[in-house]
């Protein structure tokens, strides 16, 4: 998608719709991201006009934009079950998995998910694809001993992420290698694959998560509901 | 085994029977523990004696006793090819599978481990068990959402590793879950559950990766070789 404004427009479909789906007294899970970031405005805009919810927060940076929202989110370790979690994703098929991470926030996004009643994603139309894999994979690795695991994963052509002249760290200090594959045939197995090497924390892989997808089109959002 | 003294005397035993494994010009891995240390202290005598080689640490602990044994330490990732790691082991089978982590530094010290060309256990005899899980095996956390994987883990019956007041913390900010099982009937199985589980960054199952284990004995030392 060229036209960055009508992107923008998408996505703002997509998160406002899903706001729809937050109810009083509800615990809900922000991911992250520029299209979560609608969705956090929409949300502060309903809580300033008396909604109440708990929110938990899926980075430093959503969490930042909670607070300017007016919303204070609370620890995932003290809110109990997340009723429903509203996230993004870089690209996502019709069977309901996506790669996520492109912000460098899957690790926390994963973990806010999994304790997630409901999973929302919010996508621009651009972001629905047929296969899985032109988006590069991102992983979160462990610094030390890093080069091994580069060394491990050649085949994938993985990419250090930089931020600036430095390696980008992530909230929990670790580095993302953006695997660049092309084409991903199967993703369960390439994730339990990945998982299983020492150094690798989690992947970006998300699978058997969502279970409603709201893709944002032109003027309207199209919503798919995992049967 | 209940004297001290004894078990102190084979794991020395132990330790200065692999150090004699180092030659001159190798890259050393140093483990972490009570064993290793003895193996650390040995080896900076040698060093002190005009021995040369080049060492990396798996924990902020072993590279401080390095230092202030003589010897100072490289960065994994300058290191290239690890030569010869030394490691204890809390546990420890015929089959050259054991349980690491009693110390905390199960995660860089499986990423040493799978850097080097050899890998030599040192343990006193009471080390050496039938099987596995007698020893609470340790797993590394990340903190953020950690009750849930508490809860995922219940049947294992999880403890939450503590250091006076507050929960240990690793070399990486992480917590440490003992898990509490008598008896692991399937080491590699029970691995390969463990590692698909979001928020567990690595477990103190190690898994083909031992090829040769001194233990100390009484007044001598037996050396197994993997075949």
């Amino acid at each position: 998608m060229a036209d960055k404004s009508l992107q923008d427009k998408e996505k703002k479909l997509a998160a406002e719709k899903a706001v729809e789906y937050i109810e009083n007294g509800m615990t809900v899970g922000l991911g992250t991201g520029s299209t979560v970031y609608f969705a956090i405005r929409k949300l502060g805009e309903k809580v300033k006009q008396g909604l109440k919810i708990k929110a938990v927060s899926s980075s430093n940076v959503s969490t930042d934009l909670a607070r300017s929202s007016g919303i204070e989110p609370v620890s995932i370790d003290d809110a109990g079950e997340i009723d429903i979690n509203i996230d993004g994703a870089d690209e996502a098929d019709r069977d309901f998995n996506g790669i996520k991470g492109g912000g460098g926030a899957l690790l926390f996004e994963k973990i806010v998910a999994l304790n997630s009643g409901r999973n929302i994603w919010i996508v621009d139309s651009g972001k629905l694809v047929k296969t899985l894999g032109k988006f590069p994979l991102p992983v979160e690795v462990i610094p030390f001993g890093h080069k091994g695991v580069l060394k491990i994963l050649e085949e994938y052509n993985p990419v250090i992420r930089k931020r600036g002249d430095s390696y980008y760290k992530t909230d929990s200090g670790n580095l993302i290698f953006d695997l660049n594959m092309n084409r991903i045939n199967d993703p369960l197995a390439l994730d339990m694959e990945l998982k299983q090497i020492t150094g690798i924390v989690e992947t970006g892989l998300f699978i058997n998560i969502a279970d409603t997808i709201i893709i944002g089109k032109e003027n309207s959002t199209e919503v798919l509901f995992k049967k």
